[in-house]
């Protein structure tokens, strides 16, 4: 019994299914050394009122009040951490505009440790106040601050997956923001992952290197097979962005004679431990290729509006087996809050299904079966981002970490209009999911401690 | 001087026109006894170092600290009050089923003015805390209730326009929720008009009463007729929905043989005071008709996404002269801010102008020259707000009204992501409108007196 070092009381919403979401009422759940969920304990169980009172007043015995629930942090798949000092700028011009005058200025100037540390605190920092448990991260091409970044997270104790960004075609690339040639690209890649999965040693709830292409349009081939061979000597994660847009799917078509996927996957870049931005233009074959490979899908859904001339067909491809997850996409969507990314996630969803222009007839609007309810939403938040990464994350039962955030809805400043005792709890989880503002999350732990506290 | 009740000293964000914002550097503002802006004077002018001395560490004498700025109050043109008790529930239903599970049920509740109470009071103060200054509410049928919703609204210093609702045809409303008849609903409503002017006489920042028949479908031809008798008699603002959805619209084409527009009008239910919520499916004709008769459409973004069917083509409607607000629709719509209905009404016209099916070809996919900016959502939300009402709000300038929200953009649980001091103020507006939480806002404003302080 020793080996508890926290146990929680208190009600939880947790995926039970891609569309139904468990409502854990009043459970217990007991956390290990190693930040794992040992054990939940139900009310109607046996042993239920004897461990109540074993453990009941105990100093790590935390038990909720009224009012409060436990959510299962989130876990953001897209975030380009450095674009977190433009957020919300800059949505009103075209994407080449976006890129060239605000976002590759901005991500160069991370060569300044200084200001990426500045940054970076206040992004890692925010991210764990609006829930977020683990962030997979797209740093900079600089190997020092991507390195700094994995050091933030490790130290403010969020689960950070972070990869040094490689763009090393000097085509393709600014002068002024690239990497220095092919071979530099590849060599900082590979010290930048013995360096994180060297820091990784000494942080409890883990940091990983992210084997990290821009995107196609930015690497030279070369890279693009170095970076397949290193991603599987060290076994990493890998991530970029795929069949986005109009513009960077035409582009990769024209080079390869093939789609973004076919074009990854013969690099050696689609597998279990892959996740692809956006992915709006992928074919039935390569939603497909992304099923048998295990490569997710990061689905960013305000960024989507943005600059993906489309809305992705969320529906379609989870019905073929693809794992999907959510992003916020930081900055190409303005929201930190991945709160906002699974509303927008339903709202972008309605409008597939229900089609957007009126002087069309209804059955020729839009694209039927298209539309996911809240309850996948929170799945995309959570449990999806969890298998997206193949790790035990985004679930609150035994054998997945304790990374939770615990939501009052009765905080006085931002109180959720609940005005029954007796409100059924499926309509306080839709209340929670659609009215929650980060004031609203009081704690946030993360792999069994606790990492955020609201005043 | 001494008519000056209020000096405020800050940089301010103003629409200029729909689509520029004007940014007020370092401005005085001059409060009159009535609420009034009297004065605006700007760095540059001859009087502003004098004036500065003269009032600067008065009382009465209110600037600005370092990131703070001024937003006009937002206008929300559509909020169901009483369904503020069930916001965030059942968006995933359809339409009938919210309306006959949730909506009705509810709505028939408020009969009890002790849960009226309760509901409205939380919803006032809720809108205060997201910076709405001025809102335009549909309560219920019930005449008490109703003018209640009023009180509260005069007693916490918000601009409200109220209406009873009439639903009055025994065919189309729900036995345990509608107007006893035709006869009741209109003296019903003649004796909460009365009310609301008699209660207006005291109310410093206004109240107002609305004609409010639900939708076509909900009324008899006769209420119909008798209310825009009413409201030509005592002069009133008028409100209902129009061609929301491809249901409502249909219906009322096959009853009227013509589009809501025109029938509305052949009741006299169009008018400078007319704001009509949705509207996606208006015609051009429907619209110049707007246009004509100074009638303004409510926009819900947020809502249209659930249960419009489309997105309403804004930026037509706007270059055809048409007054346009913004509309939270609670709960239609989840959110009790403006901020995410601006939001969203930027990001569901790009969706609008880029098209949502990714099987169709670029050019095929969505309607051209759709898409509005954030400018244009700011506007929407406050001027193009006043405008609809023909009201002198939502601009912060001289002879409008001081309804403010401060901005606090540093507060440190919510701090924007500024990092450089001398960042552009156009940067920080957009950060401004799409970042900022409830808990930014610091004070809110209305007719000169402080109507909400954040702890
Ligand atoms: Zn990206
Ligand atoms: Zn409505």
């Amino acid at each position: 019994m020793s080996n508890y070092t926290q146990i929680f009381k208190g009600t939880a919403f947790s995926s039970k299914s891609s569309s139904e979401v468990q409502i854990l009422k009043d459970y217990l759940f007991f956390i290990n050394a190693e930040g794992m969920i040992e054990k939940t304990v139900a009310p109607d169980h046996v042993d239920y009122q004897n461990l109540l009172t074993t453990y009941q007043g105990k100093e790590n015995f935390h038990s909720l009040g009224e009012g409060e629930y436990f959510l299962p942090g989130f876990v953001d798949l897209h975030v380009h951490a450095p674009q977190w000092a433009q957020a919300g700028t800059a949505l009103d011009i075209p994407l080449y505009d976006w890129l060239n005058t605000y976002t590759f200025p901005i991500e160069s100037k991370f060569s300044d440790l200084a200001f990426a540390q500045e940054v970076y605190e206040d992004l890692v920092s925010t991210l764990l106040a609006n829930g977020t448990t683990t962030s997979l991260y797209f740093a900079t091409v600089h190997k020092e601050a991507s390195l700094l970044l994995a050091k933030i997270c490790a130290e403010k104790g969020q689960r950070g997956l972070v990869g040094k960004v490689v763009m090393d075609d000097p085509e393709q690339n600014p002068d002024y923001y690239r990497d220095l040639d092919t071979q530099t690209a590849l060599k900082d890649t590979e010290e930048f992952i013995l360096a994180v999965k060297d820091l990784a040693k000494t942080t409890k709830q883990g940091v990983y290197p992210v084997v990290t292409p821009r995107f196609i349009p930015s690497c030279t081939d070369d890279a693009l097979k170095g970076l397949g061979e290193l991603a599987a000597k060290y076994d990493t994660h890998i991530q970029s962005h795929c069949s986005e847009s109009d513009w960077e799917h035409s582009y990769v078509k024209e080079r390869f004679k093939k789609n973004d996927a076919f074009a990854l996957h013969d690099f050696g870049l689609l597998g279990d431990k892959s996740v692809m931005a956006h992915c709006n233009f992928l074919s039935n074959d390569d939603a497909q290729l992304f099923a048998e490979t295990g490569t997710a899908i990061g689905h960013c859904p305000i960024s989507n509006a943005y600059f993906a001339n489309s809305v992705i067909p969320i529906a379609r491809f989870h019905s073929m087996g693809v794992d999907i997850g959510l992003g916020s996409d930081l900055s190409g969507g303005y929201s930190p809050s991945l709160f906002d990314n699974a509303r927008q996630a339903v709202m972008s969803s309605r409008m597939l299904e229900d089609g957007v222009d009126t002087s069309l007839p209804t059955e020729k609007r839009g694209v039927s079966n298209s539309r996911i309810t809240i309850n996948e939403a929170f799945y995309l938040a959570t449990a999806g981002g969890g298998e997206s990464l193949s790790l035990p994350i985004g679930r609150l039962q035994e054998n997945y970490t304790w990374d939770v955030q615990i939501i009052d809805t009765k905080v006085s400043s931002a109180k959720l209009p609940i005005f029954r005792n007796n409100e059924d709890l499926q309509d306080i989880f839709q209340k929670i999911m659609y009215l929650v503002r980060p004031e609203n999350i009081r704690e946030v732990w993360v792999q069994g401690n606790k990492v955020h506290t609201r005043a």
